[in-house]
């Protein structure tokens, strides 16, 4: 049986272009930072995101929690969605790292407006009150369903914090779905920013690799943050040079796995038992709630060779990505429909 | 000008009784468990409360961060209310220094029901998602206009925590203000909890000090944590003899604040511009939201002699205790509506 | 059996004038900055080291680690002596509260000197390498004897960071008994410190309480890490009052103690078994070495009513202090002499 | 000018059969637990080491660093010798990240033994000490000049450890070095080792990685750990491709880097200015002391090709390792000598 794997863009495979320039790449030690092919990756995306420098990470959660840690110190609150990735999927890492609370902001369907932040802020200097030290935006929002916020709201967010004096992060992990969604590019949307954090892996299709863009002074610290961490790799270009392809060729097209999801979304929008609007559908994730056990489903879809996740016991995610085709998409489409109405029969 | 303080309960002074009871005090070096009046205020909080033993805190978060630290490990998640005070008053620390993420859920008024928190769990054990390591009640809940868990809930609670293997902390800073309204003892309320922490100071009326009540396991735990926070004073005796009075007399004087704050909310609850149900005042808490700006309302009745708490820009928290009478509280409240009516007529 | 306490100075308990000042002091919250005697005490702390502001706390673990917590951040070097009370009796905080590593230089009898700090640091930049972040100093030294680091090593050592642009911190617990070995006073002594912390309680007989020293800016950021330690104490003004005869009066006598401690060390000096040289005890402590085992010694001294303490297997400290006459002193001496010649029969 | 990379036996490239691995690697979802040849790594590792488990990370400081965390709570001490990685090479982390304090003893050449280690345990359970956690080696240890731990004393700190219920780590990031020069396999020298880390990087040659070996238990609770870092790396095949070369085959050839590094130390011990005793030099590191300014030194190696590290003012350090062959060795013994004298002439 044939596995469409829909369960994220995280599964994906290097491409042949990749595994031979891997098998070829100039390398050194980066931690002397003498890897040729390290250095030419974040010189590319620091250049890429107009920004002065940049570090190769192993993933994004490691990007994420320097960059968090660069912008704040311990007792500071970092305001965030509350279906945040940094959350809900980064191991409490804000907290058991950085010595940081996260403060919570409901924004719909993700999307955070400045106006929903600015009551949860504190920033008066009341001395018993831990004030806030940052502000952190996800685009796409992964958990709300790859939702975009477009580029009028990034700046909206951008110049409210910076108003505030306070610097705002991007989790970008798919930020080039954002950018592509929105037809411009992630330099423009992200501009303003004090750092973006985005990955290689997921949708670019690197085997390993994420990059935190930011300030060459920032980035100097950085370096530091990352060597504690564990993340001061050796010979790590021939990571960076999968990563060179997945930033300048695969982030061309995405506009693939999104007509992908939104094709996989219309096939299940009026099934019963499943509720999805694929206007919502932006990028390259689907989330939906079900009326029956998500879990059960989710199984249920698996021994039809359909792989996807649970999030909770009524919401399941698909992804869709490079390795899978817009015809195995079809398919997986009329799989979940088919195993939408055993659940129900069952169900009833 | 004779000044009516409703800032806070944490305001009252000692009364002579504990004046008189400090200056006699017994006393020794408490780091070496030497000092009689401790230990007498320890044996007695722990019979109090029906548990094995208790360890005398100079602040009340004091004994919440170390409960918390207790309980947990870094990368834990601690269950609590949105408003909860370890969430909004206590500087971060349960990420500063335990390295605990806290995960909020509302309550309506404050008050946590089982099947809001169930889905805020994480025990599944999934090794890339934090763990749920704690369930946090604050009773009763200062913020949501000090609100009563009632016994029931109080069990509900408990019993939920440990059918999933979790232990559960009681904030119980005002938890006698909870008892007296209950008309039920601590004992009872906290029956089955893994620890209490309450405090001497606030509506007890000692000067300084908290008492952490728990297992004898994690008490003598606790005394290591109070020494690394800097908690482990000498010849705290002195501040025990206080504590012992706030604790078997000033506990039984409570009805007295809860009617003041009751005629006080009812003064105010037909004032234009200020929504506030006296229903809802249960304890020495009166929190109304109001129309104008609550700052500005909060310095106008400054200058009147009556001091309040601008919770944010549009709600107000009056406290009531044992340094102020009834009639200095029927006083604070037509004050209260002259000055709501000027600020109307202001804003008009 | 009357009892000659010789434990630590710590077990001093209030005079009848600190008493009598407790059950009078005037009052206030000073969570709200509101209690006047607590401000009259860190005033004239301020005033007496000659520095801008002072901030009272419930013990000297307190102060010290607010004060470590102040001058770095994660990840950062504390230079200090090796056998330090930082790195031996404050349960790891430098680690566990302020994510520091403490690297140790030995001293001749504790006394650091520039020379010997300078090896240690590491302020090159180097990006791999943890940064030093302070400079740590015991004055006097508890385990090494209450060892005095003089004036002029005072001042080299303040010179020596402050060329580096490293910050310095006075763990002063006893500065006033090095003030008084030194026939300087403390504002002379410390002059240029960051920062200062230094005891009431032990020798200066408050029940409770110590105080950190430093610039405005430091002590408001300091106010911040006290509320978050749990330090925020209410009606502290009842333990200020005695705080402030410690600070004025009681720091006046600490020459009597010092007179005891050398008697102590001159009767033990000659005796078999026992390593001290009077001629080092500069202050009230005597540590001296055995050939018999410590713990064993300390039980019998015990029985004889005389409590001193095993700092390890061949090590035992003596403290004078203001609960302890010379007469006392003198006869402990004589039971000292008596259990160490039974001590080396029951070896023979 | 050829040049002769002498500073660490991290600069190892890939070799052929490495790139050509990795460019065919199997690979999946590491996330996942479903890359094969990651799996593949992680059991063979296992095997090796005679231990339940395994887990790849991107470094050998990840690798500590779980394992310090797993062992240990914050606020415990780990006990190192005075010169291990973990403390000067670490950023820190054992304080940063897992909260503890290391407890450093002085070992001959960097050998701890059983009796120097004892009296540094902190095990009584006094409450306000804080306890210790950890026994941590280092073998062979890098900053004592690659020197070697044998077998008998590694059973002996193991024993000892074990003995007072603590738990044993051991720092292997050149383990092969040294049981390829106690002519024994790894599984024996590390026999009862709560866990071992080691990396594939260095005298492996493989590009990027290290393991941890353990029980099933602590890997699985590592696998969170490393998420928390930032290491849970995606399609990690392609370097645990290289690793599995690095663990089976590069693992055999380490007598030539030993030999070389004995030949380099021969040739520059009978040497003006230099004192190194080619006897101690056991693995791979040659590190001698210099009467001439160390860095001047390195920089006038570096003009005539040879690359080195300055320890620090007065101390050097060689590393041999596959990409230097023997030849290269030689020639770079015979730079030192001259430029030795070079640097004697300047300094006369």
């Amino acid at each position: 049986m044939e596995v469409i794997d829909l369960r994220s863009d995280t599964v994906t495979k290097p491409t042949p272009e990749m595994r031979e320039a891997m098998s070829t790449a100039e390398v050194g030690d980066d931690v002397y930072s003498e890897d040729p092919t390290v250095n030419r990756l974040e010189e590319r995306a620091a250049e890429v995101f107009g920004m002065e420098a940049a570090i190769f990470v192993p993933t994004g959660s490691m990007g994420n929690q320097i960059a968090l840690r660069l912008h704040t110190e311990p007792g500071r609150e970092v305001v965030c969605e509350s279906r945040a990735h940094v959350l809900d999927w980064e191991m409490g890492m804000a907290a058991m790292f950085s010595g940081c609370q996260l403060r919570t902001v409901q924004g719909e369907r993700g999307i955070l407006r400045w106006k929903d932040i600015e009551p949860a802020l504190a920033t008066t200097g009341l001395y018993y009150k831990a004030q806030t030290g940052l502000i952190w935006v996800e685009n796409t929002h992964n958990m709300a369903g790859g939702s975009v916020t477009p580029l009028a709201v990034m700046r909206e967010l951008r110049d409210g914090a910076h108003g505030r004096g306070l610097p705002i992060h991007l989790d970008g992990a798919r930020v080039f779905n954002a950018s592509t969604a929105l037809k411009t590019d992630v330099a423009t949307l992200t501009a303003g920013y004090d750092s973006v954090n985005f990955c290689l892996s997921k949708g670019l299709c690197a085997p390993v690799g994420s990059l935190l863009v930011s300030s060459r002074k920032n980035i100097d610290k950085a370096r530091r943050i990352r060597k504690a961490l564990g993340g001061g790799m050796r010979q790590a270009g021939v990571l960076a040079a999968a990563g060179l392809i997945a930033l300048d060729v695969m982030s061309k097209r995405l506009d693939d796995d999104h007509a992908n999801a939104k094709l996989l979304a219309q096939k299940i929008a009026d099934v019963d038992g499943i509720s999805v609007d694929p206007a919502e559908v932006e990028t390259n994730i689907v989330i939906f709630r079900t009326e029956f056990d998500a879990p059960a489903y989710v199984a249920s879809l698996k021994e039809r060779g359909v792989l996807a996740s649970a999030i909770n016991a009524n919401t399941v995610r698909f992804v869709t990505h490079h390795d899978v085709s817009q015809e195995q998409c079809a398919c997986a489409g009329e799989i979940a429909v088919d195993v939408a109405a055993e659940m129900l029969l069952e169900t009833a």
